[in-house]
């Protein structure tokens, strides 16, 4: 499925896991201040954010998986199946497509504070892009250097969670994630004390059984705790080379390698991409299953002021460094 | 600590992480057939196979962590303190250093046939190679594609293990870590069925459930099982970059992360560096915790019947690629 | 803390252990059906169902901790501490004390359809017994042997669900629990196939191994996954023996043994008592931490038409029985 | 299969499960002084220690599970199916039948250290009782006051372990089992420490979350583990009553419940008996499947100096108390 987290040194970093078994064909997309953003229900954004992220580009339309604006404010769709669930449009009401969440945000919120308050007053409906693309079940990770929030669009309603570990997975929601933790308070990064018997000579007979019981399996509560644990714990130095560096070794926690998740005789979910955005520079890095080494796009090489898409095929085939 | 793992498609791969929280300065060693190999305890190889890997070379000799020789024959040595136990030095025997132990198999071994036979020949001795390197603890997995061996020198003596996962971490010794796979036999990449009861109506809420318990700490047992799995289940097509690249999405399935392991206070152990050869074609790849992109090295580029050791810097700094 | 169960042969039983590091002294208390039912908040129920339960009885009143009445309708009450909360008192509403919830729906329900219908129109208050006895946290199961349902009464109202897996602990709320046992699915009492690789070939060395992975700890999370693993795979005769016996052997699987649980210095959390009512016959069966042998107390033994509770004193104290 | 655990309070106390699907048919068998020991291989022991333990008798030949000696040595044997090999008769040697290990030694030794002594003189071999009753593959805990170990007769010879955590289970070999009690070092009957994440706000939401991560199924590794956490954590007053009572609650964390390990279809293992001894006073208590109230036999209550074996059948009906 999929995973996302933040990480703050001295710049704020956000980023996510794609895991599926085929893709849909993405770029890396850059709208500018002046792409104009019509929106299905009516609505329409003219002068508005910058942002750049990872989409699937229809007829010129940017379908963002993730994408942080010129602001720094970021966030990501991850999957959420059987539990996400759309309204229906409601005449008078701030109507907005599930697709179009990520850019009515993103083009009119400078921080996660007003993303919060423009949240609160929108109609989340299940709009589908058209008919080849049907309504996709997401919840999203919202989250700038003040902190993260989770939102989730249930039969119940729309729940907007604060999100204190900044890590988001899939299902179950993010109630019972956040719960979960609990039960792994006990790891740790450093060795474990003898506490079963002061009577027995236990030995810590390697290195790293400090966390012994962190979960190692692909499922979406194992990721949430596994990446949890290695973001919350994670050290690097703040330049932008260690950071970034150090968000993919986060985000490596929990990749998907093809064969470990058959979802199919014979096809197997993998890490499609795996994105990190230096969300103050406006820089998105991105690696893939295929291509190893971290290529990088500046959304402020463009001119931010356009009315254009600017798109890049998001390269996926790596060229070994040939040393000799 | 360590892991390593041998994956075959058409050609057939060996490589190992090596975790550490510093470096003792690592290159990459090429060793042309005439270098001339002069033992400890008064052997010596004159014409030899020559070989290629990882070392801390020291007075032009090159003290191996992990190699493979021309014929294809690899090797790797990883840690396994505390139970690791060598011989003294006994008159008439064929002393063999243990700092020597990966030169003297793959320079006079073609296969893991013919190195099975020459270690029940040799004495593996505790002698160090100088007052500032002591003798390291080690045990080692030896490999071509006809299979693979576990070799551990304990007090009882030294056992050799034929190691059909093709996989090595650290503690315990060998029997104890294949006999602990047992315990995991019911993971699968596949979904679970409902075995807890019919009448109670269970969910595959996620992908990936079928590897629920499988371990995701750091310790080597738990790398062990979890790089076992993803070996084991890994698919790739069987071309030189896939092959080479899904190998090191097996081992990055146990990299250690900075921050994740404290050894001492603020010491990291992290993964300094993870290899995959060729066992074929004698070409050697790595990536450095701060370098993800693979480099290359062949030793086919070089004169093999060269008496000079050949040597390339473990280049450690990744240039990010920009895209725009 | 507690667990409940129940289970189906012939007759419907039901049951649970009270687990805590003191007693406040137990009864067994039969509520006759003329016993006066005034309630707190000025109902009244002057003519209703007998039952019988565990109760703390003060002042000729018993607090039920556990009871079923003559109609088969059982209920027992479990820590909630931290998510309980229960209403203030309105007027006009049908105002219902905590610790009379239990004598409020055995006295006027015959079945758990009527007792989900009575619940629906109740205001469960937070008014203590009197200023020593201040308001416990609970939540409670009630079943028969139509089926189950869990009441929590939390800060966002009164949550009432269907409980299909007929068992109880404790924190945290009744959803994340179920939820919880998804993970388990794979769990069995056959033993586990090899889904792990083909190629390896691993063993079962041990019987019981279908279930590794089962959590064996005395936390209420891995009390309720223990205990419905345990019932859903119960076997035994149906005949009145072994069907009490067998549930005896079930709550068996979740009992606290003195030291494993420390809740204060030297202060240990234990199963204080366990109960099993065959809720047909309306018979109370108990065992306590120090008596092992099944005691038996019948409410039709007395004459359920009197106005006056019956108690019995909880035998604790174990004879063992001399064979020569 | 079968657990075994010692426990110290004022008196020395040891007993065991007995895992099966049926019973041979057992009783309880004191074996006086003067009953005559004609060993199959040509030995005897004439006048020797008396001993009581659970038995399978045949031609009142007392073929023991478990017994103690007059002395304070007990001793039972629990199966190693498959690990378990007994060697050849040796002319010269002292040949004891694998079915005489627990009289040839409780007959003799008036301690561990005695034991210990004996065992290094004898050869253990394979002869079967009788052709109905083929060699059973069994290991054994021998114990008194002083301490513990374990023998176990394997391909490469007998293994005598010294046993400081004074329990035994079944496969695998012990030093397996013992090893694998350090996975379990940070476990503890107090609550666990956030050491997850100092900036994260995770609760202990429920008592006894010190042990997560104890396995709570029935193959014998995890019952290694939890009886051993159980044990070396349990506590009680140290008069005769409550430790025998702790005992059974010891043994009572591996009990096997009937339907949780199905072993056949339709077949299942239960927890046959569970006996405790009081090694200072002879005392042999038990409960079976069936019967949970302690029965206790006394090995004084009959004339020691006898020449009869005296045995008494397994009680396993239990008449509940009726309390009115």
């Amino acid at each position: 499925m999929c995973t996302a987290a933040t990480y703050q040194t001295k710049d704020f970093y956000m980023g996510r896991t794609l895991d599926y078994e085929f893709s849909y064909g993405e770029k890396i997309a850059i709208m500018p201040r002046n792409y104009p953003l019509q929106y299905r229900h009516g609505l329409k954004n003219i002068e508005h954010y910058a942002m750049i992220g990872m989409a699937h580009v229809v007829e010129d339309y940017p379908l963002y998986y993730d994408a942080v604006n010129e602001k720094g404010l970021g966030m990501a769709g991850l999957n959420f199946v059987g539990n996400a669930c759309y309204q229906e449009v409601k005449e008078g009401a701030v109507n907005v497509a599930q697709y179009e969440f990520i850019p009515w945000i993103l083009s009119q919120c400078a921080s996660l504070n007003e993303a919060k308050k423009l949240i609160q007053t929108m109609n989340l409906v299940n709009t589908p892009y058209n008919e080849q693309l049907p309504v996709a079940s997401l919840h999203w990770i919202i989250a700038d250097q003040s902190g993260s929030i989770t939102v989730e669009s249930v039969k119940e309603g729309l729940n907007i969670y604060e999100n204190p570990v900044g890590v988001l997975a899939n299902n179950p929601s993010f109630d019972k994630q956040l719960f979960n933790l609990n039960n792994y308070m006990s790891l740790s990064p450093k060795q474990p004390q003898n506490l079963f018997s002061k009577e027995l000579d236990l030995q810590t007979y390697s290195r790293g059984m400090g966390a012994l019981g962190l979960p190692g399996d692909l499922s979406s509560m194992s990721r949430f705790v596994r990446v949890a644990f290695t973001k919350m714990n994670g050290q690097s130095r703040d330049n932008e080379r260690d950071s970034v560096n150090q968000f993919f070794h986060i985000l490596g926690s929990v990749e998907q390698q093809r064969g470990c998740c058959e979802v199919a005789d014979g096809k197997y979910e993998i890490t499609i991409y795996t994105s990190c955005w230096n969300s103050q520079k406006g820089i998105y890095y991105y690696t893939t299953y295929n291509r190893r080494q971290i290529t990088a796009v500046n959304m402020h090489k463009v001119n931010l002021d356009a009315q254009q898409l600017t798109t890049y095929p998001m390269l996926d085939d790596e060229e070994f460094y040939e040393q000799n």
